[in-house]
């Protein structure tokens, strides 16, 4: 984790921006003159605020470690992903928009189709069609409420995804996966790993029992495989490890939720990037810390569509005069991880980072970009140490040791 | 800590100079066209120098950590100072020039003012004059020298400020601070953390007695707070730990004390830098390894004053060419941490740092400054791996492993 800067903390009122840019770093395009996103892209005023900022390259997990969106969210949010992880039935069940309770488990879940041996024939019952999986979540939902005092919470995602929860008392997350991960071969028993989970896995059995009688008719979805059972992480919450009030600017929910994990305010903020500046200055007085996440960088680069990934980052880049008229006290602009087009998903590619305040210095560098981040003052570093260079720009943090 | 380099090390005969210009490193500053002091400060010297050495960003502590002196110094000499610390007794000791023995328990000492009730009504007894605290710590070292078998050593620093150190056998450090910090309250009884520390409490708790006993009169400082007790690391010395013979040359009690923990030959230097070359010249053939402390960057940083720490940057850069007549092996200039006049104090920034020896390569640099030591061939790299490097450039490591 590095210094532990809690003892240094300085009481104080700061305006500090984080504004993540979801998978903004890219990679050369043989087609783009061999330019990543950022390079192609015009961008006057990120090109301005390079000029008097300082940068780097961050690296949101370690050197060739591609992350999900969790590890790249708990690096930049000051926590070591390489120690605090959040499971995926948790991170499936925030994509979704749920909000979890310490406790409660969560699982991932597909609607699959068994012969009549219980042998899995297609994993992903035929890429369900998404109104179907909400009809047939629904009716379980209503027929199965409760078991044995812990409350069964579903909800449907896009195709054969649902989510599922359980909660209640004395629940372990430590419960093997039922799904067999190839078809061919019947779906494992719900198998309790440590006694804490023996309950779980009760509770597991019983539901899939139900649940499975209720889908005998169903001509597809007729099976329900788990995995990735989890508990949200009992962590310090960010506004109490560094003393700051912060509230989370996201539309997805799985930002939304893996922010409220950490304790930001989460608002309910619907439409775009305008409507999310828009509320970042209606909120300007109320919070120390505001998280700003913008999605639309790593959807262009998950689709591989360069072009449109150029154009968002051009969009983002009008913005940035409004982001300054706040006058913050320390504006960072980087990724949670990169998405090159070229590569079309998420990649080990160190996050450009910029990092403007009044006392951080300068780079004198013409472009934000990745060639000029790694030409930059802050060099190379992992990006839990973020929150510490942000806290001491905000001169929020006092001298280590007399 | 790294690689373990003892086992590494190769007899030999060196010259290794570590120039110190205590907060050398700054930030740009826009009244002086957003130059940083080594920017702005013309330093033929130290570039000619520059053009031929490697350069480097060095951190500290960590990223956005701002190191006190103590820390500061122990990366240089090759510690990590995330887990070798010296107390704040210790350093205040140091400061004021005591000289410690192993197993002295040191404090921060403040005369206060309290009531008839024994509330603290000011900390600082009004920032009694130094004068004054001098007559009275004198009185109370005359009036308790020793307290059942454990030696009382005292010695007055600036304005309310002393020293109290407690020499015997079998005395722990880890008792409660007395000083409540805030006033209103009364002070804290001197309570022993741990078995080991229980005589240290009684001790202090006869102290107080009998020195509030003798302070009665005293209008303003009629009592006394005790913080940071502590006692000097137990550490493997660095001439041990190096195979270096070690000279520290500092006119500041502080520096030299930190230098004496460490197991350095510390002489009393007197005057200014002039001096401290002379010394160093005239002992040129008796030490390996020879620590120069220039303290002036540091202070001119501290009172913000940018044109007096490039005047003390310009001063340095003339004693450059009698440095380099003594043909050192390896010469580094850096600073123990940055201490920007924009900021007047310590600061996170990286200290530039510099290397010079016929086999360490070169940079090519125009000049030394903290942008060309971004751009340097030493990368950015915590300061406790600058020893490794410095022996590695006097060719007194073999190799690692076969």
């Amino acid at each position: 984790m590095g210094t532990e800067v809690k003892g240094l903390l300085k009481k104080g009122k700061s305006r500090i921006v984080l504004l993540v840019a979801d998978g903004v770093g890219g990679a050369p395009h043989p087609d783009f003159g061999g330019k990543t996103e950022l390079e192609y892209a015009v961008t006057p005023n990120l090109d301005a605020l390079a000029k008097k900022s300082v940068l780097g390259l961050m690296l949101p997990v370690n050197h060739g470690i591609t992350p999900g969106s969790g590890p790249g969210h708990i690096g930049l949010f000051g926590y070591d992903p390489e120690e605090l992880q959040i499971g995926r039935g948790v991170l499936e069940a925030l994509g979704v928009g749920l909000a979890l309770k310490e406790g409660d488990v969560a699982a991932r879940a597909n609607f699959a189709t068994q012969d009549a041996q219980k042998v899995i024939i297609d994993r992903r019952a035929g890429r369900l069609a998404t109104e179907e999986c909400q009809r047939i979540v629904e009716m379980l939902a209503r027929e199965i409420q409760e078991i044995d005092g812990v409350e069964i919470i579903l909800k449907p995602g896009k195709e054969h995804r649902f989510v599922l929860i359980l909660r209640g008392e004395g629940l372990g997350d430590q419960v093997k996966d039922t799904d067999p991960q190839k078809e061919g071969y019947r779906a494992h028993e719900p198998q309790a790993l440590d006694e804490k989970s023996e309950k779980t896995a009760k509770i597991l059995k019983a539901f899939l029992e139900k649940a499975h009688a209720l889908l005998r008719n169903e001509p597809k979805a007729n099976a329900i495989l788990l995995r990735g059972f989890s508990q949200p992480p009992v962590l310090e919450k960010f506004p109490e490890r560094y003393g700051l009030q912060a509230l989370a600017i996201a539309i997805y929910p799985m930002y939304k939720g893996i922010a409220r994990l950490f304790g930001f305010d989460t608002p309910d903020v619907e439409g775009e990037l305008k409507d999310e500046v828009a509320y970042l200055e209606k909120s300007w007085e109320q919070y120390d810390f505001f998280f700003l996440h913008y999605k639309d960088t790593d959807k262009a680069g998950e689709d591989g569509d360069f072009a449109k990934k150029v154009k968002c980052i051009e969009y983002l880049d009008t913005f940035i005069p409004r982001i300054l008229a706040l006058q913050p006290d320390v504006l960072v602009i980087t990724g949670d991880h990169s998405t090159p087009s070229i590569l079309r998903g998420h990649s080990w590619h160190p996050s450009p980072v910029l990092l403007y305040s009044p006392f951080a210095g300068s780079d004198d560098a013409a472009r934000f970009t990745e060639r000029a981040c790694k030409n930059g003052y802050l060099g190379q570093f992992p990006a839990h140490f973020l929150m510490n260079l942000i806290l001491a720009n905000a001169l929020r943090l006092g001298k280590f040791g007399a």
